[in-house]
């Protein structure tokens, strides 16, 4: 691979150049007044993988803003990669705290500043120019590759779930990656193996037909605010376990290697505090933080709200109490399993002094989990080592990136997190930016994966 | 007491002439643009009771609108009937729903129509007119007799505990009889011997410093809504009994009496449900329906709130929640001591893994019991039974009358709850009125209860 690196380092200050030009169509996918420019950045970037030599190039639309598609299919015998990323960016105004205009990229620092640097135009892009390096180079990729850079993630992706359900022949892979994340430092590059995923409902107590005074009726009236506290405050045990029967079934437990793996970036209580500001830590005792946050399932309570809660006196009885809940789940559990089991145990559970509804909500996802020695993560650990120096550390994420879950439900293919970003980078804030040594890392871990993958798989 | 009653009955005509006047006079307390009508108001009832042969009358000023003073002391060797009662009234439109002018009183089907018709203005200005029937006829009454007839009633009394502080020695007395209520039917006279007190403070739980995502922290960091619910939760034990150690220790026992007494007035549950809506009734199992409400104190939840309660999701773990509490408190519960125990037990129980704050806020009032026993008692039962043809049942409201307590506990005086409304009235409604043939009783039964309480003092 070593043509491919040298003419990625030749042609760092064009990448570049390419990269500024990117970022200074505003392709904000949530504007309407933008998918004008949502377009243009599809069309830049199709125009840009043909260049590159990549295959089969197209704009395919969706209901929405389309996804952009290009593949390299000519090593029969090598594993195919998946590569996702996205062009569309979050909304940005330079009053919202910039230094300049977000569409005009400028560097500073050796840093590009602008719109999309991190979040994902620079690290979906070192993907394509590690492919174009090779490619121009080498002549031919030692595996197959597909690109998908959707337009619509920004947004919450909503039509890539069908996308992937209709070109599901056309999309068959052996591994996605997908770089569009953060590492520990340049120095330390870190591998997020597991998100959590979610599953929404809320609690609605109805007690009687309206709110009543609380001297006529206090005593002999069950309070649905307190109804509903009862609920809520049943729902877990002393340690902070989730009392539901049921919940933890389908929890895959923790390996001594894995637990070995997490305690390297484990959290102190007092560093944990400090970042959050709560007076102490919280939670399952015989699990780590990052393990209660990475690998434990939660069930949270959002909000809740009932009765009278402004300044000063109202002597009611209220008629109803609200509360909403998600749950954050970890592999194997199911969202809607999950969801049936704690509607069951509440309904079963309420008195029969208030009436209860348990609703679903919409904004479910499955939790992923990628195993850390499957042979495409051993490909990333070579990748990383090659690319920045320092083999990763391995990572559970307490968040969810439905995405990760739809690729691996839809398509059957594991998903490898291939971060190039920094958590300092300021995605979906003022002065994004993106360090243009990480973007030149970046394509060499690309480079690398490539070739890594090939023997590993 | 005959010619009294008679000149009642041979001016009844009149009487109802100047209870319209009255009526006619727009005293809205709380509408600065009434001030000059609630003064008028005062006046036209300060000339009414110097007609009527009441001495010493007088519109005595306070911070807010006067109190009108009126006396007659030339009963040395007999007890001191203080009369309290309000001349202010709600506001009152037509487009509220009235079928006329709300302050031009009309008689419809034997009642009168008219703001203030019931409340307070009617049944205050019975005892007026019976004073005046003893005086125009007899010359003398039997007993003492004290006016007071406050002017801010509708807008919480602000200035009448001040009034009655600093007037102490000149209010003194041996029972305050009030008229400002309802009894049970024309048919069956009540008296309400017991209200319940109050107290009212807020419990703000406090997490971390802002709003989480609870992706990242959720599992690791208490929640503020969760812990507050434990804390709700924790405060009624499963029976609906409050476990604040200490709450009940000063809560008065009913006698096998008084319970005797009560369960004339019990309510069935299938009537409690079917008049508030409730699935089932609630609270302590081994008291009655109407001992839970009147005889027994509450903790009371008025509202809840924290975190996102709109509609959709909200992947959030809250900062804080707050929640609102009364406590209806009965003889001998003291609202300062109480709130002291419930903010202790709170903090004592509070968990290390948030901030917890209660705090008092202003709305507290003292529960008030007349013994049943008591001489004014039994001479409301002799004025009763001859003023409506039927003894009175004693009964406990739930509710709070903080005035009752401002007179037991600054002038050490029992108060007797004589109402000649019923509960149809509609006070503070449209269509407020107040039927005739109650305002004859009414003056009648006055009229004995001032003779009655002569002998039995």
């Amino acid at each position: 691979m070593q043509p491919a690196l040298d003419y990625a380092a030749q042609n760092a200050a064009a990448f570049r150049q390419q990269l500024f030009d990117l970022i200074r169509i505003p392709s904000v996918s949530t504007l309407p007044e933008r998918a004008g420019a949502v377009r243009e950045a599809a069309q830049w970037l199709a125009d840009n993988m043909r260049r590159a030599g990549i295959e089969n190039v197209a704009v395919m639309p969706t209901a929405g803003h389309p996804v952009v598609y290009g593949d390299w299919l000519h090593a029969p015998d090598a594993p195919t990669v998946l590569i996702y990323g996205h062009y569309d960016v979050q909304p940005a105004e330079k009053a919202d705290g910039w230094d300049g205009d977000p569409f005009q990229p400028v560097e500073r620092d050796g840093k590009v500043y602008g719109r999309g640097a991190t979040d994902d135009k620079g690290q979906m892009f070192a993907h394509i120019k590690a492919v174009e390096s090779i490619l121009q180079t080498v002549g031919a990729l030692p595996v197959n590759v597909k690109f998908v850079i959707e337009g619509e993630e920004e947004i919450g992706s909503p039509n890539l779930p069908p996308f992937l359900a209709e070109h599901k022949d056309k999309l068959g892979a052996d591994v996605c990656v997908i770089s569009d994340g953060s590492i520990l430092s340049e120095a330390q590059p870190s591998i997020v193996y597991a998100l959590r995923g979610l599953t929404a409902l809320e609690i609605e107590v109805h007690g009687p037909a309206t709110d009543l005074h609380s001297g006529m009726y206090g005593g002999a009236v069950h309070n649905p605010v307190q109804a509903l506290a009862e609920i809520i405050a049943g729902l877990h045990d002393a340690d902070g376990r989730v009392t539901v029967p049921g919940f933890y079934d389908d929890v895959l437990a923790l390996s001594a290697e894995e637990r070995a793996e997490l305690s390297k970036t484990d959290i102190s209580e007092a560093d944990w505090i400090a970042q959050n500001g709560a007076p102490a830590a919280w939670g399952e005792p015989e699990f780590s933080i990052r393990e209660r946050v990475g690998a434990r399932p939660t069930l949270e309570v959002n909000g809740m709200a009932g009765g009278f809660y402004g300044a000063g006196v109202k002597t009611v009885l209220p008629a109803r109490a609200l509360a909403k809940i998600t749950c954050r789940l970890v592999a194997d559990q199911n969202p809607q399993k999950i969801f049936d089991l704690i509607k069951r145990h509440i309904e079963q559970t309420a008195p029969p002094t208030v009436r209860v509804e348990v609703r679903g909500l919409k904004g479910s996802g499955h939790p992923a989990l990628v195993d850390i020695n499957a042979p495409s993560m051993r490909a990333a650990i070579t990748a990383y080592e090659r690319g920045f120096g320092a083999p990763p550390v391995f990572m559970r994420e307490g968040g969810s990136i439905p995405i990760v879950a739809d690729f691996q439900q839809t398509l059957g293919v594991p998903v490898v997190l291939m971060g190039f970003g920094l958590n300092t980078d300021s995605p979906h804030g003022p002065n994004e930016h993106f360090h243009l040594s990480m973007f030149r890392k970046g394509i060499d871990t690309a480079i690398h994966f490539l070739d890594a993958i090939k023997t590993t798989e």
